[in-house]
């Protein structure tokens, strides 16, 4: 079918749309490909939905072409089978909760892994039956609190999600491995720059999981590599190295000391080094207390308070992936005033943990190991402690990974090695992620088969995913400059853009001319979205044709008259004219079509 | 990819599934093609789900054929367009509704009129943009009362519908045909017997409105046909005939008679008989006063009477379509004791209606003429009245079309040209429906556009709808036999079903020739389900392949010794003998590949 701007239902618009965040997401409103229909919620136009299957198209025959199998699950959800893996609770408020007539519970299908496991369950029983791996195309649904750029995070979105089953742990590294090399080729073909990177595996229980990160400035994710580039990680897996103790006998004891008007750690910092001027402290021989609420999934809440380095701070994505399913909010005047043991401001660990005067659970930085000595809070207003001795004058109820990450930390993995390779920061959009699940699913749900000596194991599984409508969107911030979009062309709208130049009623050979060869070039096997529009400007057709951006650009105008037109690569800019007669053979090669 | 049985993910099923009231679905659910994963909600296994695909593939490309154009609505939508159309209460409990994390009200889409209405509005403004018909093929939600018969009456489901957008009237008809032409294609193309029958618009408001009803004993709306062959019609649309007048002068008094122990018409009717030897009653001679709850959109309950003859029934569904969009609840025990002007069992017209001594609001069968004398109710234990006329002694607030339609009934079309067609009944499907919307949601939205002589006009819709799931459904109900299902070709998961038989160790020649055939038939274009499983039985591997219902067989056996092969068509049962080597050519010609 050819696509004719005549009646495309479209309407580009010269200006940027109120609503759009990020470049990507604002050429794709502009251009008519996506309209937002409710806080992030979209719908697709024309132009955007081709694009869309594009996407899901070659998603789909990369697991096919893996030998995943294709099925589909209702989006609408009983809640029982996630209450038996407590996800109903564990989800908080990211899950759309519903009622039928009946008064049901019922959910809307964040993520898949409780259906698949029970269906599988009502098929196989035996080791001769597995591994298998299957997966869906399907429209999810997550309460997000903070919806934002678009398609990249919606409530609404589309997933490929898939999941195998194996018998045994070296069943499931080999599907894992199998789902790797099938997401490799996948993002590859959608012309998607991808890192792999380690990662937690959040809320989703297991152990092996790496995600694929898109590198973009606009990516909510923050990861590092390692100089040696033999690690990269997401910023909230990387594991801090542990200082090695230090001996306690013999260091020098504690002592408060007035402070007054040290309100940040520069100036407590400054006020120390003028009161000691033989010694030579720096931010990093501070530790400052941190509270922060935390709310858990059945809604009770609980102050805790997390201990770092005062050249640290508290990254707020480290931090929740640590508490996971709990989430994080902030400690109030309101929540001070019912902790009188907290002075704000002032701090310290003296009393805070389990069976201390506060009670306040307590977790540190895992820097602050046995033996080092810090400038900390005296819990008395004006005043700190200095070398309060960790180990000695205080202890935790554990460490935690809260602190952020910094240009040139040192790398886990170096450290553990011998090694000295430094951390480097970059941010990324996540567009795949792959999980090794373990048994916790099968668990919960009663998933077992019997093995080659007829005993019952429980299975162990995998879960991948791909953002599909994500990746659209992370390739359309991918893929534009100053004018427009610039599409790869295999998930284009069209493979070429023919504008027909000049008035219908004046140029009617131009017209006839295109006419024609927009039906040689679909009759060939080639995309065509024809600029048949009769009465509008070639000014406005080449405008839209930059902000649409198919890759090739075909213009038929005055050079018709000397047996010519133009063909112009969208990307590079670069126009090369083309004899009539020869148009269609050398758009076809040139494309690959 | 080469379909393999050996890890195909299915398992058939010997016994029926408790849950499968129809016979296409108990197939679909035993030849391992969908699963239940709520009440009215299913999932798609692999062989379903390529099912599913190609039916979707078949409505889109004639979707496109016709220059529809494919857009794609979220389902889980914002209130306030639903609202505007007074259609989030008017759906009562057929609407799943929610709650986002901040509390706005939100419904999973069960049609998308307003959301289509608010995008032409956001990109339209002009005549000139119009016509323009947009499609989606969608997942929709219903909170179905009654969730039946497997994918034939689901809660989630998914259809494909279209709408589209005019300037006058004569441009909707235009549109309207158009799409009824491109359902008789897509539904011819789908192999489904189809009626296209009148009917009432329902809920959805607008004038011309048309079902394609498949034809068959499960089917849930009854539809009539005439003698003449000039008219179909959904039983609900059929509009009663009515009688003329009597004139009131010189008719007989009204008389009330002791009819003790007369619980039914039929021993009224004797009574009667016995009573006056010189009359001749039937039950078309009584008036039979049927009390109902309405239960409106809002909640707000009202009781209701309807008078029809007592040789008719009150016809639910026909009941229903009039009072939409209120829905129908019985009137108990409970609720004449809140009316005690209601005699149980000898209710009578004259105390009915607005202003009388029950105030309660009494609709008429259009039978029910003025000058006609009826028995009925004398508001009494134990008495009826007599020669009680319409017009004289009683009125009513109205006529209703609620009486069944029986077999033999006067055709509405022929009545009113004076020809003497009778109605025949059948039962049917509803697999399309296609509407005449006209502006009642344009107007409630605010979508008008520019004139051609510069004025604001409000512009003219219509609705189209194909139960995608649906369909798939009813194509299964109409593809089987005792063995199992008969699937047409373009619908069916494969062309060729080709086993292997006997044992993968003792007979490795016949499946290496079946394999090599299977490549071969793959690589020509031949979709094929391969069974290659080795330590199957050859008659479960036949068993499977009938019920599965891949139109074609092939089978790689004990022949393959004298060089050939079993090529067996599953509908007919017709087997025939092919040469090896010509196997492919000649399987390529049967299924025209």
């Amino acid at each position: 079918m050819l696509l004719r701007m005549s009646s495309l239902f479209l309407r580009t618009l010269r200006e940027d749309p109120a609503d759009a965040e990020v470049p990507g997401h604002r050429l794709l409103v502009r251009a008519g490909y996506v309209r937002r229909a409710a806080p992030g919620i979209y719908s697709w136009l024309p132009l955007g939905y081709r694009v869309y299957q594009n996407v899901e198209r070659i998603v789909r025959e990369e697991m096919d072409a893996a030998g995943f199998q294709e099925v589909h699950f209702p989006a609408l959800l009983p809640r029982e089978p996630y209450e038996a893996t407590n996800r109903w609770t564990e989800y908080g408020d990211n899950l759309f909760r519903l009622k039928d007539r009946r008064g049901n519970d019922m959910l809307l299908g964040p993520t898949h892994e409780e259906m698949f496991t029970l269906l599988v369950k009502d098929l196989y029983s035996s080791y001769k039956d597995l591994p298998v791996a299957l997966y869906q195309i399907q429209t999810k649904y997550r309460d997000e609190a903070r919806p934002r750029a678009g398609l990249l995070r919606g409530r609404e979105f589309v997933m490929k999600d898939s999941y195998s089953f194996d018998v045994d742990d070296a069943g499931l590294d080999a599907s894992y491995q199998k789902h790797r090399e099938a997401y490799i080729k996948t993002f590859s073909r959608l012309g998607l720059d991808f890192e792999i990177v380690s990662a937690t595996s959040g809320a989703m229980g297991g152990s092996r999981s790496e995600e694929f990160l898109h590198p973009t400035e606009i990516g909510e994710d923050t990861f590092v590599r390692c100089t040696t580039g033999h690690y990269s990680a997401n910023a909230e897996a990387v594991v801090t190295p542990v200082p090695s103790s230090i001996p306690l006998e013999g260091l020098p004891e504690a002592h408060i000391e007035d402070t007054p008007d040290t309100p940040t750690i520069e100036s407590l910092v400054a006020a120390a080094n003028a009161m000691f001027p033989g010694r030579s402290f720096t931010a990093a021989d501070t530790l400052k207390n941190v509270v922060v609420t935390l709310v858990h999934p059945t809604g009770e809440r609980e102050p805790l308070i997390i201990g770092v380095p005062g050249d640290r701070e508290v990254d707020t994505k480290r931090l929740e992936a640590s508490v996971a399913p709990a989430e994080i909010e902030p400690f109030e005047a309101a929540d001070f005033a019912k902790h009188p043991g907290l002075v704000k401001g002032y701090i310290g660990p003296q009393v805070l943990g389990d069976g201390s005067e506060t009670g306040i659970r307590y977790l540190l930085d895992p820097r602050v190991a046995e033996g080092t000595a810090w400038i900390t809070g005296a819990n008395q207003p004006g005043k700190h402690v200095f070398d309060l001795v960790a180990g000695r004058d205080f202890t935790a109820d554990g460490t935690i990974e809260a602190a952020n990450v910094v240009e040139g930390d040192d790398c886990p993995v170096c450290a553990s090695e011998g090694g000295d390779g430094k951390l480097t920061l970059a941010r990324g959009l996540e567009i795949g992620h792959i999980f090794q699940l373990g048994r916790k699913y099968a668990e919960a749900l009663g998933l077992k088969v019997l093995d080659q000596n007829g005993k019952l194991v429980t299975v162990t599984m995998g879960s991948y995913g791909i953002g599909v409508s994500r990746a659209l969107a992370a390739i359309a911030e991918a893929s534009w400059d100053e004018k427009g979009l610039c599409w790869p062309r295999e998930v284009a709208p069209a493979d070429v853009h023919l504008v027909a130049q000049g008035k219908a009623t004046k140029d009617a050979a131009v017209f006839e001319a295109a006419e024609k060869l927009a039906l040689e070039l679909e009759a060939a096997g080639v995309r065509v979205l024809f600029d048949d529009r009769g009465k509008v400007s070639p000014g406005i057709k080449f405008k839209d044709a930059d902000l649409i951006g198919v890759p090739s650009i075909l213009v038929v105008g005055q050079k018709l008259a000397d047996g010519v037109i133009e063909f112009t690569d969208r990307r590079s800019g670069s126009t090369e004219t083309l004899p009539v007669g020869e148009a269609v053979k050398h758009v076809v090669a040139a494309i690959g079509a």
